[in-house]
């Protein structure tokens, strides 16, 4: 259906092809261009659910909130029949949206400014309180909090999780709460922990509470912060008979952690341990109708679905050609009585994220022909409410019947953005000289020209790049729509896809577990280089077809992104401005904090014997190769940036480092921006910046007073070895495309 | 009249003479020994100030508060003719007391609680407002403070300064205000300065204002946190005819900064910049009754006291031995007329503070036998009321007509410690095998026996170990007091002075420069090995003189201390147990944040081609070689110590890191400890670390439960190549003192 490109078409077959596909509404002209804020607000649903009866959906939408300096989220019920949907609450935060069992009412975890606590509300955003801290606890990178996870912005938790028995008369719940006592001396290893302290940090413990169908509530269990499970609010439980089962972390020292299900007995009210182990990760995550463990196997085009039960038996339902697991796919759910199973998968050829049913013998796929993101699911896991988006689609609702596949569209979830006139957006994959596929979209300038080369923009952040809509998690502060508006072609590549091989998966392992096989060299050939060979095949080929000017071409990346970018302009000479997003992982300085990461690919610390390996290959000990100016964008300030940044202007590379302050002094802006101002900043910032290094245009009035006078100097003070000059830019054929507001 | 011991002298010679020395109060025996609470207790004057008329002095003193948690300040009023004190106030903390001109009241800076706020008192303690800010600043190391100065513990400062005008009519003084407006986006330089940042920091500014007679004040100027003259409260105010004085400091990339004279006039209310740059430090710095600069020449033994006028005259009042500008000495005055000049004095021979009289063409040292640490003047500068206090003698005031030099006792600052039987306590000076003199303190364990060999430690810090009372900045959490009182001899050595070699001063001219020459090898040599064989060659000739057992030998010192003793470890094998304070200067993961201090050691970063000068010299590259048992007791966590650590446990030498908290995570100890639990529980640590290591004891119960199990791990896991076991040390002959409560 969708047509994949090989490297080396001729250009008028590539922009036929284009024509055809079906993102692209070829002919029309009827939206409006992309603005910045446009990008700004695209909205971002993570939470979704359907009533048992499956006739009303309920699901929350974050969108930035620019007035108010942070996004809020919308929750919005949809009534299923008719599409009709309402904002009924807007409030800091919602979770966990659940239909109340036995009731005609919905419960979630709101925060209306004192942080997340448990809400009972009706269908028209009548609230009223469940559970509520009245300690609610600091969490996220900010002083005097606690850090969980890693990208969470910083705000209070009250109520970590909770969860309805079947009949709805008992209630689990988790409360988070500050441990007091201060004021230990640490020892060693704790110590050692602190060795990458940017801010104050308390310590907390989490209480699992159950509350009976007598409004009394029990403490069951509590839970240190060391358990992941318990901090990350997973508690999920089941109920079985008088037992309330949960899984708990224990720590064993590894960095995988142990893991044991432990039971609530509701009659003796006793805790007892079940069992301990991975095996028993399975009891919740991917389970099939055979009641083992799902998962696909192979590499490449020849994916398997097979299910593997605990005594090690195995059923295979085939050949697929989609993955499971993926956090970013629409989750997974079981029918009542164990037989069917809905999953979400991820494509490997199409990027789309989609649904699967799974009987006992067989695998349904259900194509809409977008991306499936989010979806609740109704009691008899017949119907589905799902969020549909794709690379052009803006979200909206859909309805999905799941015994027939049957789609119906319900209401879209952002009329501002179905008012754009979509750009052309052309999925691709390249072959690599060394043999890798890479996936990826060339998104073409508005207004495009056969026969006309464009500047060029690579934006890259390992797998992001797939059927979703302007996702923040892939093309970050880069303003991907915009540079398309003022006239770049932008390239949104991949990492070549470590299942396609066996050898990439190997380099990958390596890396994931913290040791090889595979040697170092051979790490860092595979997971770099071989992506940089990627990247420059690609570029090479858009080029071959007369698309883009090889001589105006830019790379931008973000956190695995900003590896990619930091190892291309030292091992390549073809950009020549990039911007590296919040990274500053292969740089020597990070070694003693991630040392288990960096090991795998340079065989230890840089001071011992290794430091041969960091002298070839740490972008820092080789600024000296660079050909490009080179933005670095953070959150974090981390020794291993400016230990970049200072290599860089040491070699008098052009160089920036911007660095993005949190609301105040006191909290961090997270690794993927959540500050509206800082967005808009960074995104005009990097325009500024591939404008002036590769169009040569300078805007003195830019944001921030100087910057413009300070590039000025760069260029004045770069090295002549391979960088063209912005005024020789400036002099080549190409339109400059009018700068946007 | 002390006398000077040589290297080489045999015990008894060495015995019979430390029985002679004036300190020591031989054959007494009427006092009680020390306790570790007696320690934490030595009170601690900074602030001292008589009247015009020279009747009333008032002082204040900072004591460690164990109940409160923090050391609390004690403002004291002495009836000069009687010496009777009264303590008419304790507050948090009390700064720059004065008296007020033309009344019989003092002013003072004075925190309630409420931060540092001026305030006006009479001699018996009855206090009312002069100036408050009502939203004083956060100072010192913690969460959203100004980090003003570096070991200023965490606090409120409302008014930073004051000043009177001569007739007590105007009064100068400055605020601090935080600056509104975070969330700025910072660039490069600004970034960099963001790497070692493990708090976060407000911005402040400072305003100086002036109130007249009429009680108006007008706002004079405003001061950026740059201002670090404005910041560290040292806008010292000069009142000439209708101007009001001021210097401040202006950037200019530097370092050491640049400054310029600013006038106030108070008629024509307007700023004037009169002068700039360095020629007007000498206004206010040691200005000699010629109106030049005074300062001493010369190397070692012949010092010259020589003023040196702006026109490049030279006077010199002839040969001294002492030396002047020293921050612990009692400071400068000059009388009304400028024709004398008082100076504190650090004596070259005798490490005692004093004071000297300059006339136009005298100088005149007055000496009471002990060191006068700070002092108080009349109007006249016709006498004095100073803190007077000895290496065993606690601090207590004394009066000093200034024409005479005739003193007379006043009363104790701590009766508690005027009840320790005082230890007895050697000056000491050794010739190292380079030629170069060390000078220190031989501490005797209490009860000493003629003949017996005891168990040693070293403790060292810079030039420290001078005539002042179980000084903290000293001795810091080594409780020096108790080891004498359980058994060891101490040995309290300074660094070799530079001052009595041109090589040295050289060495040491480079390292505070940033740059050399000498050569990196050299001023390694001369400033870090040539002091190990200083502290090597005094222990060796306390050894040849019969009064150490060099098989139980330790070594401890804390910030420059710390240097020592981790290059003593990796470079002798003298010690069998060291302690290593709040260090981690050489190592190189410190050399990104303090490049300059790092390029005269090692020529560069440790990654270039400066690797193998690391390679022979940093601590943590060194760890195979270390013979002796490592704790390292920190206040910062900082990644150079944990660099440390972390290679001395791979190199399986025992090693322990102790991380002692701020009063909450909100806030840091400070480098000198501050905080009474963590200073009492520091002493006791290294109590028991070296009672293990050199001893062989084990207290299983003492504090920190299970660091001894651990202990005993570590023995039982170290390289056999030079460490004795600790029951190899055990079995010794010496008697195992008992352990103090």
């Amino acid at each position: 259906m969708k047509p994949l490109f090989r490297s080396g078409l001729p250009a008028a077959a590539f922009l036929a092809a284009a024509a055809l596909s079906p993102a692209i509404a070829a002919g029309e002209s009827k939206g409006r261009p992309w603005t910045i804020e446009d990008i700004l607000t695209v909205p971002e649903v993570n939470e979704i659910a359907l009533a048992h009866d499956g006739k009303r959906a309920i699901y929350a939408v974050d969108i930035a909130d620019i007035a108010a300096g942070r996004p809020r989220s919308h929750v919005r019920t949809v009534d299923v029949a008719t599409g009709r949907t309402r904002t009924i609450l807007t409030v800091e935060a919602a979770k966990s949206l659940r239909p109340i069992p036995g009731t005609p009412d919905w419960s979630a975890l709101l925060d209306f400014g004192d942080g997340l606590q448990l809400y009972r509300m009706d269908n028209e955003g009548a609230v009223r309180p469940l559970i509520v801290n009245p300690s609610p606890v600091p969490v996220g990178k900010a002083d005097m909090s606690f850090p969980i996870g890693g990208g969470m912005r910083p705000s209070r938790i009250g109520v970590l999780d909770y969860d309805w028995s079947p009949d709805g008369k008992w209630l689990w719940y988790s409360l988070i709460k500050a441990k007091p006592g201060a004021g230990r001396v640490r020892f060693d290893d704790e110590v050692s922990a602190l060795r990458n302290r940017r801010r104050s940090a308390i310590e907390v413990e989490v209480d699992y509470l159950l509350r009976g169908p007598d409004g009394a509530a029990v403490r069951i269990a509590t839970r240190p912060s060391t358990d992941r499970v318990a901090t990350r609010g997973g508690g999920r439980i089941v109920w079985q008979n008088d037992e309330v089962r949960f899984r708990v972390e224990v720590q064993d020292g590894t960095l995988g952690g142990k893991f044991e299900l432990w039971a609530w007995d509701r009659t003796k009210q006793a805790i007892s341990k079940l069992a301990s182990q991975r095996d028993l990760l399975s009891m919740w995550i991917l389970v099939g109708p055979h009641g083992g463990q799902l998962a696909t196997t192979g590499v490449d085009k020849k994916l398997e679905l097979v299910e593997t039960s605990s005594d090690g038996r195995r059923h295979s339902y085939g050949p697929v050609a989609f993955e499971i697991g993926d956090p970013r796919a629409a989750g997974w759910k079981m029918s009542a009585d164990g037989r069917r199973v809905v999953l979400g998968t991820r494509g490997t050829e199409d990027l789309r994220y989609g649904l699967a049913v799974l009987e006992r013998n067989a695998v349904r796929v259900i194509d809409t022909g977008a991306s499936l993101t989010r979806c609740g699911f109704d009691g008899a896991l017949a119907t589905a409410v799902c969020v549909e988006e794709g690379m052009t689609i803006p979200p909206r609702l859909i309805h999905i019947d799941l015994r027939t596949g049957a789609a119906r569209r319900l209401d879209s979830i952002s009329s501002r953005h179905d008012a754009i006139e979509p750009l052309r957006v052309i999925p691709r994959s390249f072959v690599s000289r060394d043999g890798y596929r890479a996936q990826g979209y060339v998104v073409l300038p508005r207004g495009y020209r056969e026969g006309e080369r464009y500047p060029a923009l690579v934006v890259t952040h390992g797998s992001d790049a797939d059927e979703r809509f302007s996702e923040p998690g892939n093309q970050w502060n880069y303003p991907v729509q915009l540079f398309a508006e003022r006239g770049y072609v932008v390239l949104l590549l991949n990492d070549p896809s470590p299942r396609q091989s066996d050898e990439l998966m190997d380099a990958y392992r390596a890396w994931m577990r913290g040791k090889g096989p595979p040697d170092p060299d051979t790490v860092r050939q595979r997971i770099w280089l071989n992506g940089i060979h990627s990247i420059e095949d690609a570029v090479k080929d858009l080029s071959t077809e007369g698309l883009i000017d090889p001589n105006r071409l830019g790379i931008a990346g973000y956190s695995r992104g900003s590896q990619m970018v930091n190892v291309a302009i030292t091992n390549s000479r073809l950009f020549r401005a990039a911007s590296s997003g919040d990274g500053g992982f292969l740089e020597p300085s990070g070694y003693a904090g991630a040392r288990a990461s960096y090991d795998p690919v340079y065989g230890g610390g840089p001071l011992g014997d290794n430091i041969d390996h960091y002298r070839r290959f740490a972008p820092s000990l080789n600024a000296r190769k660079i050909c490009a100016a080179v933005l670095q964008q953070v959150a974090s300030a981390s020794p291993s940036q400016i230990e970049l940044f200072e290599a860089l202007r040491d070699a008098d590379v052009p160089t920036q480092l911007s660095y993005y302050p949190g609301t105040s002094p006191a909290s961090d802006e997270t690794h993927v921006f959540h500050i509206p101002s800082n967005r808009l900043q960074a995104m005009r910032e990097n325009l500024a910046w591939f404008d002036y290094w590769l169009l040569g245009v300078r805007d003195p009035d830019a944001l921030f007073a100087g910057r413009v006078a300070n590039w000025d100097r760069l260029a004045n003070g770069q090295r002549d070895r391979c960088v063209l000059t912005p005024r020789q830019n400036a002099q080549s054929s190409s339109p400059i495309p009018a700068k946007i507001r």
